[in-house]
């Protein structure tokens, strides 16, 4: 939605009304109101209820009429037929945004879907920002406002989390309230009938009292306006979200849940990869990240360094490095020797620098200190067992010295439990994220890194596609008028010419002497197909044949193909069969298609021929348009990547080739909006060229 | 080691010394002592030093020949270059058991791995069962013992716990204090120059007051002993493990630690998997499994059933269930139709099952009542939100309530922190296992229907191989003799036919006309092989040649081959060519082979040739010997089985032929020794049977 400017006003109410305002305790009206003052709200507060008197020291306002003119923010907790009208005077007053608590809207049936079209409508006519309905309400805790029915109120932090579950909501925040986290606002989206997590991110991007934003979404409704809003806002600060309903039991739970028809979760992936979201797969893994996120510097380089007082658990860190995108940093000479000048000479000064169990609190602050300045050292983890010699709070006081001195993002992992809990207080409170085990420190580090490497990657480019739009158009349109939802090979070649896509020499012919004619030209051995509209399958009719290398061959097998397609689809028509140039040998056959993804629109992807992606599911996806990198990487991310590049002295393929036909397939998505998949299949490649020598296109045609 | 007997007397003494008892105060030798006595050490506890006097209140004894006969156990911190005698001492007093605390053994280089053999020697001159050296010690906290010198004492409980890292031991020891959990034995094995997991477990598996055993190792030594415990003791009780150096850079710090070569993680995924050990990958799994598998019966399938009060984490449940080996449960008609007569119109009946936001304790009763009636429910999953409406700790009564009456396993998940503390109190007491989010709650449940599985398996089938095993072992000496590393075709097919294996008909020829008298006898078309025992990759060379039609064929590449390989090998012994059948179409082609583990054994593996194994890395392992059932698994593991299987109406391939090829290669490696590593490949099998192509062996000599 595009009521942005009332956005400010939403979050930093200066005026809020709660409409169905109750004076009875426990009753979701009451509760709003004395959450409103217990969060201290320093503005005017209007409660609103026909039956008028007094709530909680606060005069009630009988009707919305009288409220003052441009209320910033109407939280709306009335039964569900009377929250239109409710809207509506709100508008006539012009108040800029409101929240509807009150549920029984899509997630009821039809009657409420209907009714939330109307809240939609409502927002479009009077520009209000509407949050919900179906929600639990709002809190941003630095300007004193909870509009929500929540228990509880947040400590002020710098997290930002938004969310479609409610029920998330209300246990994250019992869990933060114990666990000490803090956020700048924390939002129940409900039904998204008018805000969304778009506007959420948009809005978030720019508020200063938010580093990191945690979201968890079960469907993107708007897959466009949420991938742009998630690429701005992850240039700028760090997105976090969970999204559920990714397998096939959760996605059934999910829509059963809201009515949401969750899209697939590759193309979540894709869309999450590709805008820099970080993903997460449990509630657990968010705050972790947040934690790390909102108070250490990201790493600049894969580099760990460890320090550790024991062996075992830093080999259990090396381990979870390995198996994430860090590397253990190779110590430099001068930091070996520097090490070695003062650490016992049974100490491992190699990464994991293990300090040894006898250990106090100076030499962990010497061997940070020589650790940390190595400038191979991209990011510092300190393990403490808590052994008899070690001073624990000493330790912490100098890994905070060491932190604040160095720039780096510095990490703890005190083990175990009540003997470590004074310290790792202190840790937590100077802002570097201590742990009990190495594991998760090690994941938040490596998510760090990744988003430093998102964050840094070159912008992307896009190239210019030459193309005779009007050409490929045409003949989509003949198609819909013919009601046909298949183009095939003829047909569908026309579209590659228009992209100026290269194709093996076809030709059609309709007889076998055409045929023998025709093979004549283009040289021997050639391949024939049958040439129907009817028959999107060739081969299921054995309607392919190749290598054939004389015009006895071709007269023979034109017949014996047509002959036979005709037996097996006696409705089809059969217009002859395509003579077409031979692939040369030592040539791969490669998939590059795409399929419109209901959010998300078109996803590209690509895949060696054969069993590759049929039986060993090799596939990778991208989300159209693709850049320049990521034509890049959508070739080289499949694990038969080798096969492409060449064994055992081959020539790698022509990659630039390959990675033009998957931009232009990308600009074709987009340029042809009724083009419901496609795919070119084989594309043939080989060391010099690569060319499509088939293809299939199927249209959405309206009716179906 | 054989010391069994003994190791009550361990665990169990009634009699302890302390050699090296101090009367100082932060000493290690008075840790100890003040350890066992706070502890409440119920026998004799003597303090040992030549010093005399008192140490908390017992006399010291001046010299080992001064106590009792027949100790149970002695404790000794004493300067490493003391230790042998004082082992010497307390063997020639009886002394039935011991634990050596001292460090400076293998760990610290030649001259302690020196001292180290001294003391195994002691151990088996004595039958003294030693723990250590270099550990923290050992506690039995129902027998008040604690024999170390760690800060703090577990308290009682059911779980076992054995760490090859003492500050692993010190850090779980201090977490496990703060979330209260209890511990039957907790102990650190040190170097494990006696006492070893395989020890452990044994004792342990016996032990009445252990329900699980939790072991963190970095390397196992002896390989063999601890796979027959292992497997015996998964039969009895679960067994839990991390082992970690999993990775590259876990295995460099593993071995710059302790020197332990770390064995391939291949290996030992295979052996923990084939012996019924369940992995983790992190300590904070580890207390989660052990809480569940300790106070939750075991499922008996997979179909899971979900009860919350809310859709969100529903649907993230329903995820993470898909995303494992459970299901969510399909309610039966009968359960469906009992839950609409209470539940409202508006919730989901289907699973998960959402009682809705407005629930409370009773809604809850009722519907878990009905949940764990329906038979087709074999675990349930309480999920609870803090609602406004929801009476939490009635909740948890309800809860507790089923769980005592449905006998299946039954886990909760009540979200959040501060208001569900009190609830999740009452669940922990009563055996249930309760997490802040869902995620955890499903891994524990699927940890424990594996597991399940696991248990109930059918007993592991063994076949009879008729072998002429002198045949075989003659080959093998015959190559050790001639210190020929490499046992190649024409001689290691020798071997083949001792085991009986199915081979292609392949003769010997000397010139071209007895190449072409053997292939016109064998029948066209045929292959031809180049034979020299100094070549043992052939395609190097040149030296294959297929699908030869005539004799003349035959003829010319007769001689090309043998010229080639001879300009190319100049030194090489060339006998001539072997004249091959050649396999018929639609064969497919795959390897089986095995390599020796260092601590393991024999590792087979299987996969399908060419690209599938080298760069798809598409293969299965299984530690030797095979099973019937282990063979049928390990064709049935790649991703690839599909084309083994068939596609588009191809006949499946003869598994059976394949099957027993593999438990042969299992018997080969154990009877051989002396052969380190063995490929067949190609084994060509199609729909009617199974024949081995090639084979290479290599022998581990000696002195190389």
């Amino acid at each position: 939605m595009t009521v942005d400017t009332n956005l400010y006003a939403f979050f930093s109410p200066d005026t809020v009304a709660v409409i169905g305002a109750s004076a009875t305790p426990g009753k979701v009206g009451h509760t709003i109101v004395s959450n409103m003052i217990e969060a201290g709200f320093k503005g005017k507060l209007f409660p609103v209820n026909p039956k008028g008197g007094e709530i909680q020291g606060l005069p009630v306002i009988t009707d919305i009429a009288d409220l003052p003119h441009g209320l910033d923010l109407g939280v709306i907790s009335v039964p569900p037929q009377y929250v239109i009208p409710a809207i509506e005077a709100l508008g006539e007053r012009g108040a800029k945004s409101a929240i509807v608590i009150t549920a029984g809207f899509k997630e009821a049936g039809k009657d409420g879907y209907l009714l939330e079209q109307e809240i939609i409508a409502m927002s479009e006519k009077y520009g209000i920002a509407i949050l919900g309905p179906n929600c639990l309400g709002m809190m941003n805790s630095a300007h004193g406002v909870n509009a929500s029915f929540a228990a509880g109120h947040p400590t002020p932090g710098s997290i930002a989390f938004f969310s479609q579950s409610g029920a998330l909501c209300v246990a994250i925040l019992d869990w933060a309230l114990g666990a000490n986290i803090g956020f700048s606002k924390f939002i129940s989206l409900g039904n998204k009938a008018v805000l969304d997590e778009a506007d959420m991110l948009d809005y978030l991007n720019k508020d200063e009292e938010t580093k990191v934003i945690l979201g968890y979404i079960e469907n993107v409704e708007h897959g466009e306006s949420f991938l742009k809003a998630a690429r701005k806002t992850c240039l700028n600060k760090p997105v976090i979200m969970i999204k559920s309903g990714t397998t096939a039991a959760g996605a059934k739970a999910a829509s059963s849940h809201t009515g949401a028809i969750a899209g697939s979760d590759q193309s979540y992936s894709a869309a999450f990869h590709q805008s820099g979201v970080i993903r997460v797969g449990d509630v657990a893994s968010l705050f972790n990240l947040a934690q790390a996120f909102s108070s250490q510097p990201l790493p600049k380089g894969p580099n760990l360094a460890v320090v550790t007082n024991s062996g075992g658990p830093g080999i259990l860190t090396a381990d979870a490095a390995d198996r994430s995108r860090l590397t253990m940093a190779a110590l430099s000479q001068k930091t070996i020797q520097r090490l070695q000048k003062f650490l016992p000479s049974y100490a491992a000064f190699y990464n994991p620098v293990d300090i040894i169990g006898d250990a106090d609190a100076k030499r962990y602050r010497q061997a940070l200190d020589v650790v940390s300045e190595d400038p191979m050292v991209h990011s510092i983890l300190v393990l403490l067992t808590p052994t008899a010699s070690v001073e624990i709070e000493q330790t912490a006081e100098a890994v905070i010295r060491m932190a604040r001195k160095c720039g780096k993002p510095v990490f703890a992992c005190f083990m175990g439990k009540t003997r470590v809990a004074p310290a790792r207080k202190l840790l937590m409170d100077a802002g570097i994220p201590c742990y009990a085990f190495p594991e998760p420190a090690v994941h938040s580090i490596e998510a760090m890194y990744s988003y430093y490497l998102w964050k840094n990657r070159p912008k992307p480019e896009y190239i210019e596609v030459n193309r005779d739009l009007e050409q490929a158009r045409e003949v989509v349109r003949e198609h819909m008028r013919r009601n046909q939802p298949e183009i095939v090979e003829f047909e569908a070649q026309q579209v590659l010419k228009a992209y100026g896509l290269p194709t093996p020499q076809t030709v059609l012919a309709r007889s076998s002497d055409e045929a023998v004619a025709a093979a004549e030209e283009i040289g021997y051995p050639v391949v024939l197909k049958i040439a129907s509209p009817d028959i999107s399958h060739k081969s299921d009719v054995g309607g392919v044949k190749v290598n054939l290398w004389n015009a006895t061959e071709v007269m023979k097998t034109f017949k014996s193909i047509t002959a036979k397609a005709q037996r097996m689809r006696r409705d089809a028509y059969i217009a002859g069969c395509l003579v077409q140039e031979m692939a040369p040998p030592g040539v791969k056959e490669v998939i590059i298609g795409f399929k419109r993804d209901e959010e998300f629109g078109p996803m590209l992807m690509f895949g060696l021929g054969g069993i590759y992606v049929e039986i060993m599911k090799d596939i990778s996806f991208k989300l159209a348009p693709l850049s320049r990198q990521d034509s890049f990487e959508i070739v080289r991310e499949i694990k038969s990547y080798m096969l492409l590049k060449g064994l055992k002295g081959e020539k790698p393929v022509n990659f630039t080739a390959l990675e033009e036909i998957i931009m232009v397939m990308s600009r074709l998505a987009i340029d042809l909006p009724e083009v419901w998949e496609a795919e070119f299949n084989p594309v043939l490649v080989n060391h010099e060229r690569a060319i499509v020598a088939d293809v299939r296109m199927t249209l959405h045609l309206k009716d179906k």
